[in-house]
């Protein structure tokens, strides 16, 4: 049985404790929007797709509680983190149920059931580009705990694997939270999928000595043009990638894009605690007097882009806006 | 007073325990050549150049202990860690007194004072080109705990800074060992110079952003064509320095560059345990069944080097294999 980030039976929200990953494995059970919102913040669950899910469950705790109008509860979650896309539109998923008098619950559950199937749409559209890889490079986690199941960039070296490709897995370690080393590489060890972890500093000179065939990557927010949020440290490795022509894959589903952003200009970066940069494992690593610096996110142009892996096919970054147009996401 | 890496004094080499900063200053003393040889490999002491002094003493060590030859010592002290061109250079400043029958003390204390010197004059020749930069980029240490006093690629900050001009100093922690939020941040703290710590991924981003003026690293290796070897990391700043317009200097000390290697795909590159990556402060970040990859050095290649900062002046890579040619290094 592969992972899931989260459920929800009975009234409660079940999130997987994504701090606590790999030394153990603790399910937090939430029954308030105030815990859902709380959880989203201190990253008990992260990922964009993972959050716009919870978000969407959230909604559904608020109407049942009975305090909240649809109004303050999307609030209350929106500002939560600024740069995931998915988490206002999974909001919005369930707000818009609550307000015309539908069943919220129902709603919330169509819409992690669209980013369960939009997630195996990527794995299915983005196995061919990996099956020809050998190597593929993969930065903080996209996989299933960031997205409810299959994941997004993991999507396709699942589908890939599961077809018989022979893939091996580069994962960065991805500082300052470790997503990579904690939360990358305990998926792909429940499967068996070959990997090493490497420090981030690494990905570049395995790229240069060429050791990586591929990159892919998840996103958090993605512009009209192409320009696309992603964790930290994305955007060297997609500099990189093309200085050594390797193709760079960005794969996400519908509630990624936010087709009212021009460009990454547009796309708010959240800058977290300087505590994430200074402490490691509740130890001070650098002198009391010393600052830090802690954005979570970088955007990286488009031009760095080889395709997006959508549930529609593999896009061109200069066809994403004709895409968006014609097919208008979820949002 | 500002820190040195290492003394020697009363027939006993002191070497700062660079593991335990910034949380301990504790001072090991070393009365054997295989002491010696022990702290360079666990990393006690790092730093190119600090490595070619603490070798160099290293051998004075051996010469007193009687049961050593000259070629012994050398080739104990020698094949402690790979990449570091200096610590050959070190070791045979000595080896040529002791054989020739000079006094092997004065020839190591010559040997610091050289490296002193040259630091100085690294950071008199580089403190004009940092002057104009406001914002300053560093990677790794190449501090005074790598060279002695001064450092390398802190010798121009420090010496801008003491003329007067107004530097910020961003610096990457630099994983797996974490040498810029330990030590390089320990260093600027001590001299008050304005610093912020950032995870390596986020040394682009800052790039990209234009809140980076400049770039400054050390070496472990300088090959004939100006190709060198440093820290893992170094490969991608460079890039992505390079994308966006940045000069990116290399400061070092004529015992880094290394005449007899054409380019840099001569130059060894050492990969350490795999723990270094697997455990921080004691604790395992990934699963039991993950591996890792540990390559300790990149090797960046010239066309991305704006200049060597080196104490005979600032030099374009095209320039360096005919200053190599008439001022022949120590080597």
């Amino acid at each position: 049985m592969r992972v899931r980030a989260l459920w929800f039976t009975d009234g409660v929200l079940h999130l997987v404790d994504q701090r606590e990953l790999p030394g153990r494995f603790i399910v937090r059970p939430l029954r308030q929007v105030r815990q859902v919102a709380d959880a989203i913040r201190t990253m008990v669950v992260r990922g964009a797709p993972a959050i716009g899910v919870a978000a969407a469950y959230g909604m559904v705790l608020a109407h049942a509680e009975g305090t909240y109008s649809a109004e303050r509860a999307a609030k209350l979650l929106r500002e939560t983190r600024p740069t995931a896309h998915d988490l206002a539109v999974g909001v919005e998923a369930v707000r818009g149920a609550w307000v015309t008098g539908e069943d919220p619950r129902a709603a919330a559950d169509r819409y992690r059931e669209q980013i369960v199937e939009e997630c195996h749409r990527i794995g299915t559209v983005g196995a061919p580009l990996l099956a020809k890889a050998h190597r593929v490079l993969t930065h903080c986690n996209a996989g299933a705990l960031a997205t409810v199941e299959w994941g997004t960039a993991l999507a396709p070296i699942r589908v890939a694997r599961d077809e018989g490709a022979d893939l091996f897995v580069w994962v960065d370690e991805t500082r300052p939270l470790l997503q990579g080393a904690r939360l990358t590489a305990w998926e792909l060890a429940r499967e068996r999928i070959p990997h090493a972890v490497i420090v981030d500093n690494a990905a570049g000179a395995f790229m240069r000595t060429g050791e990586v065939d591929a990159v892919i990557v998840g996103a958090d927010r993605i512009a009209r043009n192409g320009d696309f949020a992603n964790k930290i440290g994305t955007y060297e490795k997609a500099v990189v990638a093309r200085e050594n022509r390797i193709p760079f894959y960005v794969a996400a589903p519908w509630s990624t894009f936010d087709a009212r952003r021009a460009t990454g200009r547009a796309i708010p970066v959240e800058e977290r605690s300087e505590e994430e940069v200074l402490e490691l494992t509740g130890h001070r690593i650098a002198p009391r007097t010393s600052r830090a610096r802690n954005p979570a996110f970088d955007v990286t142009p488009a031009k760095y882009v080889t395709a997006f892996v959508t549930p529609l096919g593999v896009i061109p970054p200069r066809e994403l806006a004709r895409t968006l147009t014609h097919r208008r996401p979820t949002s």
